[in-house]
C-alpha cells in the first residue's frame, strides 16, 4: 500500500488528519501499519497488552464482553472504514473497562500501534479528543445492545438478528451455528435452538446441517417490531 | 451562593475552567444557577428536552435505563462534587441513547443549561473534549454495571448492594423497599424478595417492615467476593 493510499484512508476516516500539519502527517503515515489477520483472531482482550487503533480497510472486527464462566455478549461490530478505539483503550485514562476484539472475517488493517498514538494525543489535543468522542459514539452502540439483551425478549432479539444477518450478506441462507447465534444475541445455545425450532414450526425458517435458511421474511420481519 | 464559593467549586470539579479566559469564566458563573430539587424528581428522561450539565453541590443521582415495560436498571449513581454530562447530551453529537435521571436525595446542584453549554463548547475545544472525555468515564461505570448484571449471579448482585448501602449510609439499618433493591440490582421484585427471605433463613439480615437489617457482617462480605 502506498503512502497516498494510506493518507486518502486516513484523510476519510481519521478526523484530526487534516488539521495536522505535514510533518506531523509524513511520521503518522510511517507509523500506520498495514496487517492481516485471518478469520477468528482475537485481536484485543482484556489481559493482553492494549494494541493500538485500528482502521479496518477489508473485513470486519466483533467486540465483545465476556463473563468469568465463558459467557459472551456481543457488544458491536465495526466493518470497512470504521475506526477501532477501544483497542487503544490504555491510552484513553477514563476508560477503565477491557472489551475482546476478534475478527469475523479475514480482515486487513491499518494498525497505529498504542505507543505511538499515545505520544499522538500527548501533543495534539485534537487527536485525544477525537478518541474520546470516537469512544462516546461506542458508548451509544453499547447502549443499544444492552437495550436488546436487558429488554427486549428473545424472539425478537433472534429475529432482527437473523434479519440483520440476511441483510448483511444479502444471501436467505445464513452460514452460522446455533452457538454462533446464541453469542450474537446474548443467550445460551439451548435457547436459541428451541427458538429456533419455534420459528421452524411456524415456516419462518428452515434448518439444516449447512445452517438456517429464511423462508417467510415477512413473518420474520413482523417478529422484528 | 456567592461567586466566589461558584469559582471554587467550578475549579475544582470542571477541569477546564482553569484554561478558561476571565470573561469566560464571569460569563459562565452569571450561567451557573443554583437549584434545589426534593428527592425523588426526575431531572431527566428520554422524552424530556435536554437540560444540561449538573454539578452536585449536595444530594445524589441515579442514572438507569427504562424499558417500554417499565423495567429499570441502575447504570450509576453520581454524589457530591461529581457532574453529570448525559443529561446534556443532546450537545453531545456521538451519544445517541437516552438514560433516565432522578434525584435519590433532597438535591442541591449548579445547573449550566445546555444551550449555554452548547455555545461555550463550540468555541472551546477544551470544553468539548472535557465532555467526552468524562462521558467516557460514565461508559467505564456502565461496563462495571453491565458485567454486574448480566454476567454475575444474584445473590451476589444483592449482597454487594447491601454492603454498598451499609457503608454508605454507614448504618446496618437499610430503610428501602425491596422494590427499591430490585431496581438497583436490575431484577425484579419477586426475585430479591426470596433472595432476601433466603439471606434472613441464614441469619444475614433481618426482615422488617421498616426495611432490612444487617446482622452478619463478614457472611454478607464473603458473598460479595
Amino acid at each position: 500500500m502506498t503512502d497516498a493510499e494510506k493518507s486518502l484512508l486516513l484523510s476519510r476516516h481519521f478526523e484530526p488528519w487534516d488539521r495536522m500539519d505535514e510533518a506531523d502527517q509524513k511520521d503518522l503515515l510511517a507509523h500506520a501499519l498495514l496487517t492481516s489477520y485471518p478469520k477468528g483472531t482475537n485481536l484485543h482482550s482484556g489481559e493482553s497488552n492494549c494494541v493500538g487503533l485500528f482502521l479496518i480497510i477489508k473485513g470486519s472486527l466483533r467486540t465483545y464482553m465476556l463473563s468469568e464462566n465463558g459467557k459472551e455478549i456481543t457488544l458491536y461490530r465495526l466493518s470497512e472504514g470504521d475506526m477501532c478505539v477501544l483497542s487503544a483503550s490504555c491510552v484513553l485514562s477514563t476508560i477503565t473497562f477491557d472489551v475482546h476484539v476478534d475478527t469475523e472475517e479475514d480482515t486487513q488493517l491499518l494498525l497505529i500501534r498504542a505507543t505511538y498514538f499515545e505520544a499522538l494525543s500527548e501533543r495534539n489535543e485534537r487527536v485525544e479528543c477525537w478518541a474520546y468522542k470516537l469512544a462516546a459514539e461506542r458508548f451509544s452502540d453499547v447502549m443499544w445492545a444492552m437495550q436488546q439483551v436487558l429488554f427486549m425478549s428473545m424472539d425478537k432479539r433472534l429475529a432482527i438478528f437473523l434479519w440483520d444477518e440476511m441483510t448483511r450478506t444479502g444471501n436467505e441462507l445464513l452460514t452460522i451455528t446455533h452457538e454462533q447465534a446464541a453469542r450474537y444475541v446474548g443467550s445460551a445455545r439451548e435457547v436459541v435452538t428451541r427458538m429456533l425450532k419455534y420459528f421452524a414450526s411456524e415456516g419462518i425458517v428452515e434448518l439444516s446441517r449447512g445452517g438456517i435458511k429464511i423462508l417467510d421474511k415477512s413473518k420474520l420481519r413482523s417478529l422484528t417490531q
